[in-house]
């Protein structure tokens, strides 16, 4: 399938890309390396250096540019051979092709269509996280699975019961309301539960007393190509939610290849409620990648491998009411990519 | 190559599949989950739901139905959903892909044709391995090369003397006769010997005394798909067969794909023989298994790596002797496939 | 991209291949057993027994022939079966595909092309490398990336500085002067360094002082299809070359596939320099061996990888004044084959 092209993907966690360093990633089938000039700009160029195709990620930073491991061509951010030591100047074609990169709410994104339209205004607001503002907890997993069953994952509230039985699910979860919404091109998958009992664990993480009952909501939104926020909240049944504690998770995708992805996920508190938030968004984030590793992804990966390479949509599955918001975010998805390629 | 379908395959050996644990096979390139209801019925249905193509062997069995791991919608032996916990009642297509199983002679065997010609009486007679009157050693092994290989190896007994040499062989297989039959669509391969000097090892699990020569019996019979029995006895040289002991053995075979297959290998006593014969059947079985382990297999799986996608009768090989029952089996099988696709 | 067929390529070095076992190697894609006769002389064999397409390098040298592990036939070096223990003589059509041999110079060369065309004085001169006159390190390396891109580095003499920054290289080599020619169909590659400070270890395997200026040269010839050898000597800076020793090292390639390759690498020394030459040969390819694992090897493969099924002159490279000979080798490699498809 096609990937969206005039839209900003991320790439990584801010603190994945450094001046010292070179990050290797695939992206939308596209190698890569990532790395930060002098002035601690983030850039990309494609992990081929145009002389002999010798992968510049294996190179090293010198300068504040990457120096190809092979023949010492240098390639600034924006891919210009800047120092060539086999000549007296550079060869006129000898420049690596880059992507444009905005660092916008502790991530990297990047845009890998035509650069004309690198709107740094389309960045999704997360400010939710932003550094002056907020701690953020960051969590990243390669996944052997295509991004469009990770989006059908997230909305699906359905499942936690199941595949999360121990973890984050309990029987309560079934008896829920569930409810989705579109909002222009954003859509909400919401999930909201009564007198809940939650395992002791996920009770502790969320500051509240194991065995008692509350009331619970998981609201997610998902924008295009693979943005989802879950909000998630807990109060002592009955009380009004303001009184609940809200904490707001990033799961963001970005496609590897037609059937791997990229996953960032991040738990994120206000610097307001004071220092202990650092180590409470660590610390569930931290707790979130249990049952994503032990659970989500090994189901995930499995229904990458039953599919190969079909999509969901091609094989016409079984409808279930869980599956509506992730049903929307695919047609969606789908209307999008081919209103580009129009 | 295409597969024969109106036919019974062997899918497992009886106690491979029961009511606790679910197992996951491939046959005929399809891949499936094999289970026993609370009757204790064997059944089997394709290894994934048919919402949203999770597998199924990752789920667990509730109340004699397989649970899918994913959202919890439970399927009984026939593919039906017969329990949905996101929804009043079960969706109008959630039915799993069923396949007909009967398990008959120790044997779990699997229909993968058309449905409506799944005919119990077309199962082959094995009946020599049935629980009220035999003990049954039972193997199995998972094969890299194509059960056609698999099927040439067994009926060929001249090379035993090569590859087993030290094990199975000796130096009076090829002195040997050799005969090959056809009584319909069974096929026979006959080798005799006479005043055969048998390994060690060998001449003890034959209940018979190291070094003497002995005249010794192999006689195997095929039918289609992949089913052989191997009769094999000795007696001290010049008396007559009557009084040594036959131990019939199964070679059975099915795909899992064309170039990988499943051999499940048992030896059978008659419990008339008492309690000895217990140990003696699955003593013998497990002394099987090292020569098709470190002999056979290795063989096999090089021969198929050396010919990748195309089959013996694409090369035309040189014929020997040995072929010749190989290659009638070879014949009926092509033709059935034949007439099964006009 | 099609091999040269019509010329020899080395297959092994001589005491690769023995009376005794069986080396199998892929050459041009085609799989092959490589074993000396009763007489020493050197065989070659298809490595599959044209009965069953069994792997005869799982066979057994007997009695100056290979058995075949699977039946017992033998073949001798010519591949003609010369005994059948399965019947009274051979079938009429059990040859086993042969191919022309010659062992010279330490190495032993296969034609793979019209066995009629194949004569022993199109064999490279590499007579600096004989028994009688030289003692010979022997190295061999299997490579995951083309011979192309092989024979681009080894012409490439600008890398060096980069590549083998720590081990073969100095900034000197890069204030070097670099000249390509072409006499026939052979191409040089020339460069010359005036008081360079080469590394400690590499002075002293060169039997001079480090941290001493040296003047040194590496001159380097190719033929097809990827015979190079390289002649590199150092005198103490300001003397005549003359003084000093100057060492030829062969690096000869095979294709195995179109994408990975054998790399036999060799230096020489006159046995008329005593019986030191002897370990000083083998020391100095032992010494090429680290910065041809750790340095080249990971930097040709991880090319190969990043151009996939391209080659270099599918994507149009930044030229460099260091690839002028790599490119004329290229183009000359490319015109015999384009001849031979005439």
């Amino acid at each position: 399938m096609s990937y969206l092209r005039h839209i900003w993907y991320p790439a990584a966690w801010d603190g994945e890309v450094s001046d010292t360093g070179l990050l290797r990633r695939t992206l939308l089938d596209e190698s890569m390396v990532l790395f930060r000039g002098k002035d601690g700009v983030a850039y990309s160029l494609a992990d081929r250096c145009p002389h002999r195709y010798a992968p510049l990620s294996m190179g090293q930073i010198v300068d504040g540019t990457i120096q190809c491991p092979y023949h010492g061509l240098r390639f600034d951010g924006a891919g210009q051979c800047v120092h060539n030591p086999q000549g007296e100047k550079s060869p006129p074609n000898a420049q690596a092709q880059s992507y444009p990169i905005v660092e916008r709410h502790r991530l990297i994104w990047i845009w890998m269509g035509d650069a004309s339209h690198a709107d740094p205004e389309l960045i999704p607001d997360l400010s939710f996280q932003d550094a002056d503002t907020a701690y953020v907890g960051q969590g990243y997993l390669k996944v052997n699975a295509g991004y469009q069953l990770e989006i059908d994952n997230i909305l699906d509230l359905s499942h936690i019961q199941f595949l999360h039985a121990t973890t984050l699910g309990s029987g309560g979860v079934s008896a829920g309301t569930y409810t989705s919404a579109q909002e222009g091109n954003i859509v909400w998958s919401r999930r909201e539960t009564v007198a809940e009992i939650m395992s002791d664990e996920l009770s502790l993480i969320m500051g509240l007393v194991p065995g008692e009952p509350v009331d619970r909501w998981l609201h997610v939104s998902w924008q295009a190509p693979a943005n989802l926020v879950l909000y998630a909240g807990a109060v002592p049944t009955g009380l009004p939610k303001g009184e609940g504690r809200e904490g707001p998770s990033v799961h963001l995708f970005t496609p590897e290849t037609n059937a791997t992805s990229h996953y960032w996920y991040g738990f994120s508190l206000p610097k307001a409620m004071g220092e202990i938030a650092e180590k409470m968004a660590i610390d569930q984030t931290k707790f979130l990648e249990v049952p994503f590793t032990t659970e989500d992804l090994p189901m995930l990966e499995a229904q990458q491998r039953n599919l190969g390479s079909r999509s969901l949509d091609d094989i016409k599955p079984v409808w279930l009411p869980g599956d509506a918001a992730g049903s929307r975010a695919r047609q969606i998805l789908a209307r999008m990519i081919a209103d580009e390629q129009k």
